[in-house]
């Protein structure tokens, strides 16, 4: 079976962390906005066509044979089943999905810093507000959420490499893909954190040299960081 | 075997969706931080002790047996398995919780438009910015979810009673509760926006009937909607 991921084609987004499971899943999969015209009437289809029993409220969503999955953390709740990205017993599973749940929450936080009024409204006509926003974020809830899944990994009874267990899980993956926007997005401050989170940057490093997310990373594919996604550079929001 | 709920004892918040579950299975559970003083010792050992080696990142939490469930989303996936309130088919299952994520996603927004700047300021401390996030809210945000949650119950081929399926989900519970809420929070626009919404308004009112839900309702279980908790009646923000 060949997946179908419908997500922006012009950012990585919340589609990214999808795309992360499926590479190191090496599953079979296209990235269909990427082969569409502007009109992206694939994508559009699912979200506008009022024949669909299901529909998604937003993308990602991935095609499966008959399922159609939609929200980030559901989707990688279906691939992790699918490709031992997640462990199979039930406590297993259900706190790899919570860690990764938790990081949904702070993928909100994060894309609020440069949004805090409205998701439909230019960064350019909330600027004062996203300044106030990314100073209490990044004195606040960054050293709280980081300091958070760094005692995951210290706790972890299986050893300090991994967030679950010993082997590699979804939440491995889209832990690396926090560190690198929030790097991108906040240099300054990472630079600072990063110190005191020295199991956050090793997981982060582990990752990237999987040999199929260094393939990727390293390929067309891996859309690079940019200011319409959900991790931005505004540097006036890291003084 | 006995649930134990930990979350903040003085409000709704996101434990109700939690509670709501409890309720309908007709599990037995104890609300361990309304029986707590002051000091929450119960509450704050998992967030706080050390040795807790898979710590949830914030309440509510659910202790069910050996298993320490934490993301209000994961403890409803969970218990709409051991309950019957989910369908057992992975199709099903994936369907029903991908619209609890997106019940969330608008409980973060709702959250938001009082507390556009930072959880940890007081709203008097963001009012302006309050207004501002609260007026695109109501204008933009609010609609698009309605709608999307009316045509689902529209389009579900078992008809529109129910979220999923034609039996009561942990999905119809987390409506219920949502469309409780925004009535108390913006009075003025949810009376413009039910008349556009009759699918919701019925389940909303389905589920209030449902007799363990009804009964719940009425006891002093049930803590009532306050200006502490997620949905906050503040007039300024639904002129």
């Amino acid at each position: 079976m060949i997946y179908e991921l419908y997500y922006w084609p012009e950012i990585q987004g919340r589609g990214e962390f999808v795309r992360l499971a499926l590479e190191q899943a090496g599953a079979d999969y296209v990235d269909i906005a990427r082969r569409e015209g502007d009109d992206l009437p694939g994508l559009m289809h699912y979200l506008q066509d009022g024949a669909v029993p299901q529909p998604p409220f937003a993308p990602p969503y991935l095609k499966a044979g008959d399922l159609l999955i939609g929200q980030t953390a559901n989707i990688l709740l279906f691939l992790g089943d699918r490709h031992g990205l997640a462990p199979s017993d039930e406590a297993g599973r259900l706190w790899t999905h919570q860690l990764q749940l938790t990081i949904a929450d702070l993928v909100v936080e994060v894309h609020d810093t440069h949004h805090p009024i409205g998701s439909g409204l230019y960064y350019e006509d909330q600027k004062p507000e996203a300044k106030r926003r990314a100073a209490d974020f990044l004195a606040h809830r960054l050293p709280k959420f980081l300091g958070y899944f760094e005692q995951v990994l210290a706790r972890n009874p299986a050893g300090d490499t991994h967030l679950v267990g010993d082997t590699v899980t979804t939440a491995d993956l889209s832990m690396f893909q926090m560190i690198a926007g929030l790097r991108y997005a906040f240099p300054k401050a990472m630079a600072r954190a990063e110190k005191k989170h020295p199991l956050l940057v090793a997981l982060h490093d582990r990752v990237a040299a999987l040999p199929r997310i260094k393939a990727y990373l390293e390929s067309p594919r891996r859309i690079p960081f940019n200011p319409m996604g959900i991790f931005r550079h505004y540097p006036e929001l890291n003084a």
